[in-house]
């Protein structure tokens, strides 16, 4: 670990993760899901946060809010820092909130500085960044670079409201949603606990993101028969979880595989496995995976779907069950951080005495949506055993002031340099 | 198949049989759960038609339905026919109620030719054969072998009621549970539908059952870490359900290993599999698996548990889980059916020129209770595709009448050498 003699006020950062984290249902800390009263309470502490700190504050047509310092040159574009503000249920303190806090502090502290810089600078709380009571993610950053489209804008919450609507609630325009669309952004950052273990485990101060991964999910159904476990002999079986406990096993081997050829990042799961009827006496007729595969290199995920068709077929043709065809539920590409927005936060870590490391992202991001429509980068801090989305969520308060320096480090280097 | 030329009439017979499963909760036919007013409504018509057939009626203090005809002979023991008129939810219309309408069809017909015999007769209508709402099963027939413990009168259903207070509800009287072990019975004979497929792909008419497998039920419960499924590499991971799938194949390798030995019937089931948080992005922190296990010969099941024992230890560590200890959640041993019994079962079947072969139960029945306090028969009847607990459940009304001819003939012939 480096100097704690950092260029900015550390406990304010950490005074203003705290309060937001304060901002939560009492019943399930630390939940503030976006569109929820909890939520625009939130919300309105952070506008109230950027006018403090001398930030014109707007909501733009896609729901994201945004605080805005004028830069001493109109000619040039936008320099942003951004985060989100809205958690999953039982969720973290640190997970968006970080991001968000990290970019007041470098405000702030320039401010406290006296340094104006040439370009603007933006902090934005992206909309409902986590899953979504709609079933979407990445809802701000999705209309900030175009991606929003009629279809989502219909998707419907448990309680029959639309997202069109919901978006109107919180002070967004979806009927204006092409004015949310960009393109003076000139270079986004975005700092964020890591979620991992990779930075902890190596003491190291800084992970300078190298790409964040594509997520493609996978759904396969064996359909079998349910008879009775008593009855039905071995030979006679049409056991749906016998095919889908070998497509596990063989998920896990497959992946171990191209994760150990390297240097590329890839990881899957079966998260999600039904069983029905799910009853000890019945021969489960039906069973339901999720699959998760996650990749820097969209080529692996290929090859992964491949072995994954293959295996698969022939584990329900031994167990005497029909496989229906893989469906695709969703599919994102991998998406490379700009190379120069990294050399300039890896500089920024190496003359802050930082120790730092380049890392993939494994957990999809809102600077995977901004990097469509202007550079960007992201560095993660490193958070305790890698635990996230939990309310055992944490990083220390040097971790995330040693990142927010970082950010600061950056945004000052770029403004130079692009400005030059 | 053989003659349809049968002792009996199977009109009548059959019409019993439909005139039951009418009585169904009509949203979910065939529905009529042990303890329901339906079930009281089905046992008020059964002592109906118990009483036309001349028999006396009474509830033991088990709960269970008892229609009794004399014999000439007051020194002379018991022979009895039985089964049960309860139903899973979403059952089917011959799964106990077969073997009643047997009984009914066996002292009618015997009436009908004026056959008096000398042992008495008793039709019994066992209490809550399928598993309860109390979580039990084979209550009347437990009561009646002295087998329904003060532990099992407490246990409770999820609306509040304990068993000892629907027991009352029933007619019984669990302060006298001892009043309804018998000592008099002399010959149980039970029909079944076959709930399997063996009869049926053979084109045989009648199964003597050789033996009721026992089923030992068993939980196995990995514990993992519910980590990132983005963030967390493929070598970090303490995936629970990676053991479970590898445990979930061992069972099925195993048991298919057991039942291949032969002639000791053996089937193993994983029917329940869950998985925890059970979310797409999340690896598997937790899974619980049960384990179903069925054989005639008790060896089976011992060396099935060593070699689950074994492997699942080792897919726990190759995954780094913790495995909790297998906990055994019931265990009832085989039973065989008595040979004399079985002896008067195929030569009656012969005699009436039935296609009939030896077979396993792979159910649990109330013959087996049975067994403890008399000899314990029974015979099977084909039903459709082996389906049952299912509305689809499906016996043909020939198959039925030469079951039940089977076991009237078996009466007749036990009343004459028991007597002799």
């Amino acid at each position: 670990m480096a100097s704690t003699n950092l260029p900015l006020d550390a406990d304010r950062l950490w005074g203003d993760v705290m309060a937001l984290a304060e901002i939560t249902d009492p019943e399930r800390p630390y939940t503030r899901r976006s569109f929820s009263p909890l939520f625009l309470e939130g919300r309105a502490w952070l506008a109230k946060r950027f006018a403090d700190a001398g930030l014109a504050v707007r909501i733009d047509t896609a729901g994201n809010l945004i605080g805005r310092l004028e830069g001493t040159d109109p000619s040039l574009g936008v320099i942003a820092v951004g985060s989100h503000s809205d958690t999953v249920p039982s969720g973290g303190r640190f997970d968006g909130i970080a991001g968000l806090a990290t970019g007041l502090e470098v405000v702030r502290s320039l401010r406290d500085a006296s340094v104006r810089l040439g370009h603007p600078i933006e902090i934005i709380d992206f909309l409902a960044e986590e899953p979504s009571e709609y079933g979407l993610s990445c809802i701000g950053s999705r209309g900030m670079v175009g991606a929003l489209d009629a279809g989502m804008l219909e998707l419907t919450e448990p309680g029959g409201e639309k997202l069109c609507e919901a978006l109107r609630r919180v002070g967004a325009d979806p009927d204006r949603l092409a004015a949310a669309r960009r393109h003076d952004i000139k270079a986004f950052l975005e700092l964020h606990i890591e979620q991992g273990i990779v930075l902890e485990s190596q003491s190291l101060d800084v992970g300078v993101v190298t790409s964040i991964v594509g997520i493609r999910r996978i759904e396969i159904v064996f359909e079998g028969a349910a008879d009775h476990a008593g009855t039905t002999p071995m030979t006679l079986r049409h056991d749906a979880l016998v095919a889908a406990a070998n497509t596990v096993a063989a998920v896990r081997r497959i992946a171990e595989q191209l994760a150990a050829e390297g240097p590329d990042y890839f990881v899957a799961t079966v998260g999600i496995l039904s069983v029905e009827p799910g009853a000890s006496n019945v021969v489960p007729g039906r069973c339901r995976l999720v699959i998760d595969a996650r990749t820097t290199n969209s080529a692996l995920t290929r090859r992964f779907v491949e072995a994954l068709e293959r295996d698969s077929a022939a584990f329900a043709a031994a167990a005497h069950v029909k496989r229906t065809p893989l469906v695709t539920l969703s599919d994102a590409p991998p998406v490379a951080c700009d190379p120069v927005l990294r050399a300039a936060l890896r500089r920024a870590s190496q003359e802050l005495g930082l120790g730092e490391t380049d890392l993939a992202s494994g957990a999809g991001h809102d600077a995977a949506f901004l990097s469509r429509i202007c550079p960007s980068a992201m560095i993660f801090v490193p958070c305790r055993n890698g635990k996230s989305h939990a309310p055992e969520e944490w990083a220390d308060q040097e971790a995330i002031a040693r990142g927010a320096a970082v950010v600061l480090q950056a945004v000052k280097s770029l403004d130079q340099s692009c400005a030059a």
